[in-house]
C-alpha cells in the first residue's frame, strides 16, 4: 500500500472525496469468491481505493456489459527468448492482459553474468508492468558447461535486498539439489522461505522427495496431469506451461476439470514463447481461453492466471485481485468465452500508448560478447566408424532421441546430406577454441547452413548444414557482427537477424526482427527443413544439456541420461 | 528447511540411508490435493524427509488404521486469557493438536509494555510447539483509556527481524484506521506487506473499504456467513472464531458448505479459550469437529486448521502440511468423525511428556504491577437523578446494551440491590485515583462482591456488588496481592485466585487455579448470579471500550457507538 498517501486515499475510500477514476458498471470478477458482481471500481493514484456502486470518480469510464478482472500474471518467463529487448517484449504482451512477469534472466546471466541481469531488471524498469526477477540459479547449467560467465550463491547476494528479487529461478540442475552439492545447497540455503522455480520433468519417487526436500517450490515442466499430481501432493505449486515449443495446457486442464481438483496451487506460465505467436493467439490470455475451451470455469481459469501466482510469489498485498489497497492493475474482457480483450490497465492507465525509451548504449560490453577465434576448417572434421552416435529430432519436441546408425562417410569422416545433417558447436565467450561436432537425424536441410548465438544455456554458437563451406561461412559472420541468427546456401548470406544485445536480443524492433525471421524460416523448409520442425527453435535447443537425451556441447556429443560425454575433443 | 543438516537429510529422502523415524501406515491426509493416501512418512532431526512406503526407519511407528493430519494452528490467540501462564497453557492446548499458535500478546502489552511482550516471547520459546507473536497495535486501546503502558511504532522496530513476529496484532481501533489517525498509520506502515490481524465487527460498505485499503489482512469478528462473505470479497482472510464467550463456528461454517464456497481464505482460531473449555471439549480439534459434524468434509476442516493459516501467515514453507521439508508436527486421530486424538508429534517428538520449566523471577517487575491508591468509600458514591445510563447484561453475549432506568437511592446515591448491581473500575497502572462507577442491569449478585485486575483491555481493577463495604474490602485485597480475582461476602474474603504475573496470570498450574475459580463461580451463583452468565468473564469485560454498547472506565461510563463518555468524574 501506498502509506504516503494513505490519508488521502482513506478519505476517497470512505466516499468523503472524489476517487480520480471509476471504473462503472462492469462484471467485476471477484477471484476471492468465485463470484462475478456488477459493481464499480474507483481508483487514484494507481491504487485500488474502494469498491461499490456508490464511488463517484472526477473521471469515470463505463464499462457497463464487460467483464473487469485483475491484471494477468506470467508465472514463469524467460524473456530473452523472444530476441526483443525486455521492454520490447513487454510492450507486445502487456496489451494482451500480461501487467505481471515473474522473470528468470537465465540466458542473460549465463552470457553476461550479473551484468546481464542488471540489463534485464535495469530495461524493464519503467514498463507499464510489474517485472519481477528471480535470481538464476544454474550459471553454467552444468560444470561441464562452456558459458559466458560463473553466477553463484555470493554474487546474489547483494541482490537480496532488491524488492524486485523474489527468490531463486529455474533450478535446472535437479541431480546437484537432489544429491546436495555444495554449490547448489549455498544457493538454496541463501533463499530459504522464498519462493524457488523448479525444473523437474519426470522426476518422481524418492527423487522428487529430495528435491521437494531442498524448499523448491514450483515445477513448470509436468507434461501429465499424473506427473503434475505427485508434484501437488509434495506440496509444489505448477504452472501450466503453454509456450512457443513446450504446450502441456490442455492434458493439465482437462486432468483437473474432470478429477475436480482445485485449482489452488496452479499458475500459467508461457516459459518461452515467440513474439510471433504472441501475436498469432496472445499470452497468458491465450492460456485463460483455452481452459476455458478445455471447460474450466472461467473464474477458475481467471484464477490461476491471477490471486493464484501472485500468492506463490507473496505479491498478493500488492496485485493479484480487485481489492482496496492493490494495485489498479487490470484487464478488461468483452466477455468470458473468447476472452476478448478490450483494454489493459497497469495502475490505473491504459497501456496502449507505451512504447519503451530505454536504449543500451552503443560502448556496452554487452554489445560485445563474441569471444571466438575464427574455426578451422579440419576442426568440423568428425571421424567416424562402423556405427555412430547421433541426435534423432522428434517433430514438436525440444527432448531428442539417442540413436546409433552408420553414417555416410569419405576418409574416415562423416559427410553430411539431406538425410543427416552435420552440427558444430562453438565456444564464443573466453576465446578456447573449443569446436563439438556431431550429427543430426531429422533437420534435412539442403544446399545449406543455418547458425544462431542463440543456444541454450550456455549461448555458444551452435550451426547446422549439409556442408562445412557453408557452416564455416555462417559461423564466421556471426562472429563478426556480434551474433544472432543466419542462414547460408551456396556460399551466400541469404538471411541475416543480428542480435547485439549479448548475441540474445535485437533492439530493432519487433516487425524487422519479425520479418526477417519468417523469410528465414521460409527459405530452411524450402531447402528441405521439415514443415513439422521449427528450425530456429531447435538449432536453439541441441546444445541444451538439461533436456534428454542427446545433446552436443564445444566439447562434444553429451548423454544427458548419463551425464557424461560420449566422445571429448 | 535445516539446511545445516541438507547433506544428512537429502541422502535419506534419497533412500541411501534410514530415517530416524518412520511413521508406518497411517491414513495421511493431503491437504494439497485433498486426497487421503495410506503411506509412510520419513521424519529426521524433526524434519520430514519423505512421504512413500518404501522408506524405513531407525524406529518405526505403526498407525495403520489412523489418519495422520499436520499440526492444527490456532490463528489468532491472547494466551493471556487463560490465567496460566504461556507455557502452561500450550503445555495443555498442544496435546489436542494444536501444535502452531498465532498469538498477540495485547493484554501483556496494556500492562507491562515491551516488558510484557518480551515474557510472553521468551516463556514460550521452549514449548514443545511453534509459538508467533503479531505486534499489539492498540496499546492503548483507545486514546481514551487509563492502561500501563503506551506501546508505539518506534518500540516495534526492534521486532521487525525477529523471525518469530510475524505482523501487526488485532487492530480494534478501527476508526483510527478507516480515518487515517498518524500514529495508526505509522504502525501500519511499519507493516507493509506483513498480515494484520483485523477486528471488525459489523463494520461494512465504504468503512470497510477503507479498513481493508490500510492492508489488514484478516478478520475473527465476524457473526454470521454474511458479513463475512462482505469481507470475503474484498479479499479478508476469515478466522472462524470459536472460544469461550464468542461462538462464531456453527453459521459459518454452515453458511460455507450451504452456498459451496471453498474453505481457501478460512481459518480456526479460539482469541480467548478458558483452560476448564479445552479440557471439557478441546481446542482447534474441537473447531475440526464441530466443522465435520456441521457438514464440511473432514479434510476441508482440516484445511482449514492447518495448511490456510500457514499460507496467510507466511509459515507454509515451515509448517501447515505434511510435506519434505516441513516441521514433522503431527496430529494423529482415531477417526475423523470423532476426530480423537491419538497422539501429537512437534518436530518428531511425542508432546506428552512435556512440563513446562520456565520460571519468572520473584523479583521480576512483572509480579508488582499494581500501583493504585487505596480507595476511599466516598469515592464509591453514584449521584442519580430521575434516571440514569445503566449498562444491561446481555445473556451469553458480551456486547452490553445500554439503558436508561430509575435507580433505587438515598440521598441521591445509587443503592445496589439484586437487580441493579454497583460497578467500579479503579484506575490501577499509575496510581492517578481515578474511580469510575456505575450501575449494571442483570449481574444479580446479593450480600457481597467480586473483583478482578483481569479486565479487558487496560487491566485495570474491575469491583462489582450490592454493597460498598465487600467491594472496598475486595479491591483493597487485590491492591495487596498484586492483582487477581477475589470472592467476598459479608465482610469476610471467601475465595481468592491470585494472578501475580501483571495481575492477569498465575504460575501456580492448571488444578490450584482450575479449582479456586470453580468455587468462586459456584459461589457467585450461589450469591444470585444466573446461571446463563459467566460471572468472571463477564466481570472483564466491562470495562472494554471497544465492544458495544456502554461501557465503564475509571473516567465514567463510556459510549462506544458515540465514542464519548457519559459522565466524566
Amino acid at each position: 500500500m501506498d502509506f504516503q498517501n494513505f490519508f488521502e486515499l482513506a478519505k476517497e475510500a470512505r466516499g468523503e472525496a472524489k476517487a480520480e477514476l471509476v471504473f462503472r458498471g462492469g462484471n467485476v470478477v471477484n477471484v476471492f469468491t468465485g463470484e462475478i458482481i456488477q459493481t464499480s471500481v474507483a481508483v487514484t493514484k494507481g491504487t485500488i481505493v474502494g469498491i461499490g456502486d456508490r464511488y463517484v470518480g472526477k473521471h469515470e469510464i463505463d464499462i457497463s456489459g464487460k467483464y473487469l478482472c485483475p491484471g494477468f500474471i506470467d508465472g514463469h518467463i524467460h524473456l530473452e527468448s523472444t530476441m526483443l529487448t525486455p521492454a520490447d517484449l513487454v510492450e507486445q504482451a502487456v496489451k494482451c492482459g500480461t501487467t505481471t512477469y515473474i522473470v528468470d534472466p537465465h540466458e542473460a546471466a549465463n552470457v553476461s553474468g550479473a551484468d546481464g541481469i542488471d540489463y534485464i531488471l535495469d530495461n524493464t524498469a519503467d514498463v507499464p508492468a510489474n517485472v519481477y526477477v528471480m535470481m538464476p540459479s544454474c550459471v553454467p547449467s552444468l560444470p561441464i558447461e562452456d558459458n559466458g560467465c560463473v553466477f553463484d550463491a555470493e554474487q546474489m547476494k547483494r541482490y537480496l535486498d532488491n524488492p524486485r528479487v523474489l527468490g531463486l529461478g529455474e533450478v535446472m540442475d535437479y541431480t546437484a539439489v537432489i544429491n546436495a552439492a555444495p554449490d547448489m545447497t549455498e544457493k538454496l540455503a541463501l533463499f530459504d522461505g522464498k519462493p524457488k522455480d523448479g525444473h523437474a520433468p519426470g522426476v518422481s519417487g524418492k527423487a522428487l522427495n529430495a528435491y521437494v526436500l531442498a524448499g523448491i517450490t514450483n515445477d513448470h515442466e509436468s507434461a501429465s496431469y499424473e506427473e503434475v499430481m505427485e508434484k501437488r501432493r509434495l506440496g509444489m505449486h505448477i504452472h501450466v506451461r503453454e509456450g512457443s515449443a513446450a504446450r502441456n495446457l490442455e492434458s493439465i486442464v482437462r486432468g483437473i476439470v474432470q478429477s475436480g481438483q482445485s485449482v489452488e496451487g496452479f499458475s500459467f506460465c508461457t516459459d518461452d514463447k515467440h513474439i510471433e505467436d504472441i501475436h498469432a493467439e496472445g499470452h497468458i490470455d491465450h492460456c485463460v481461453r483455452k481452459a476455458i475451451a478445455c471447460g474450466m470455469k472461467p473464474v477458475d481459469a481467471i484464477r490461476m492466471a491471477t490471486i493464484n501466482t501472485a500468492r506463490h510469489y507473496g505479491l498478493h498485498h500488492q496485485l493479484g485481485a480487485i481489492a482496496p489497497g492493490l494495485q489498479a492493475d487490470f484487464v478488461v474482457l468483452d466477455d468470458l468465452e473468447q476472452v476478448t480483450v478490450h483494454a489493459v490497465y497497469h495502475k490505473g492507465r491504459d497501456v496502449s500508448p507505451f512504447h519503451a525509451q530505454y536504449e543500451l548504449p552503443q560502448g556496452s560490453p554487452l554489445r560485445r560478447t563474441m569471444h571466438s577465434l575464427p574455426v578451422r576448417p579440419e576442426q568440423l572434421n568428425l571421424p567416424v566408424g562402423e556405427t555412430s552416435d547421433i541426435i534423432r529430432i522428434i517433430p514438436s519436441q525440444i527432448v531428442t532421441a539417442h540413436e546409433t546408425a552408420r553414417l555416410p562417410q569419405e576418409n574416415g569422416f562423416f559427410v553430411p546430406d539431406g538425410t543427416y545433417s552435420k552440427i558444430a558447436v562453438i565456444e564464443r565467450h573466453h576465446n578456447t577454441g573449443r569446436v563439438g561436432v556431431g550429427a543430426v537425424a531429422g533437420f534435412g536441410i539442403r544446399n545449406g547452413a543455418i547458425a544462431s548465438t542463440v543456444s541454450h544455456d550456455s549461448h555458444n554458437l551452435s550451426v547446422i548444414g549439409d556442408n562445412d563451406a557453408d557452416m564455416l561461412l555462417a559461423a564466421e559472420h556471426l562472429r563478426k557482427i556480434g551474433g544472432g541468427y543466419t542462414l547460408v546456401s551456396g556460399g551466400k548470406l541469404l538471411h541475416t537477424v543480428p542480435l547485439p544485445i549479448m548475441g540474445l536480443m535485437s533492439d530493432a524492433g519487433f516487425d524487422t526482427v519479425q520479418s526477417e525471421l519468417a523469410a528465414m524460416i521460409a527459405k530452411a523448409h524450402e531447402m528441405g527443413v521439415p514443415e513439422d520442425i521449427a528450425p530456429l527453435t531447435l538449432l536453439s535447443f541441441f546444445a541444451l544439456t538439461v533436456i534428454p537425451a542427446l545433446r552436443i556441447t564445444p566439447r562434444g556429443l553429451f548423454d544427458v541420461e548419463q551425464m557424461r560425454f560420449i566422445a571429448c575433443k
